[in-house]
């Protein structure tokens, strides 16, 4: 598979595409750790929102069941209307099924709207909102940049 | 006040400089949010950790008073041996006096350790690990760039 090295100007470029793309509010940022955290810091400051809360999943891309990803340290959204879903990639998009899942029975009173930098379009979600089509292998710089 | 931009290159060089200087090992990083997001983010792709958890703190600036930061969304960190935390700078320290003294009550089990960016020499707490002095106000490029 071909790779393609994202750099943190891409980033910011991205950014300012998908920020014109997102056209309804929200009240929280959810960044699924750790690929979503860099996105949910930038989109907490941009937007000004405080309430950027993190999310852990563990997949387990061997056996692609559905059943065994675990959710874990689900933030208390009993406040929240509308959250926005962060997360870099949606590739397999089978986190994020799940994700939202967990969400929408554990907080039936919120919105959920997912946003990303990349979306694979043989996923089996589409995100709301993406920057960019994947069509390789990306090393995105949070994750190269220190070992250079 | 002075300002100081805070481009990202002066992030990676200086995240260099603190994993360095980090000298002790651990298995959790707990990022303040929102300022250690992206530290988090970038220190769990270096150590190749899973397990990046974030925090959230609410201070009320005007009063000082040490007891009206709220520390919420505490991940269950029951398992962890050791927990690096992380934020982008240390200021007055307040919130992280408050952030070590609930987690040391509810997981006294674990070893915490702090890391920062930035260390303003007059905070009532020291980072045990930090890349820089602060002596002004930094802009920092997440908070900044997609702005301009």
């Amino acid at each position: 598979m071909t790779k393609q090295y994202y750099s943190y100007e891409n980033f910011r470029d991205d950014l300012k595409t998908l920020t014109k793309k997102i056209d309804k509010p929200f009240d929280v940022i959810l960044a699924v750790s750790r690929g979503g955290l860099t996105l949910g810091h930038f989109l907490g400051e941009y937007y000004n929102l405080r309430e950027v809360y993190a999310i852990n999943t563990i997949g387990y891309d061997d056996t692609r069941k559905l059943d065994e990803v675990k959710v874990f340290n689900i933030p208390d959204l009993s406040h929240a209307k509308s959250v926005l879903i962060v997360d870099d990639i949606v590739d397999s998009g089978d986190t994020l099924i799940v994700v939202l899942q967990v969400l929408r029975e554990k907080f039936p009173q919120a919105e959920f709207h997912i946003a990303s930098l990349f979306y694979k379009f043989t996923a089996r979600i589409k995100p709301d909102w993406y920057a960019k089509e994947a069509t390789t292998w990306i090393d995105f710089f949070w994750v190269v940049d220190l070992k250079n």
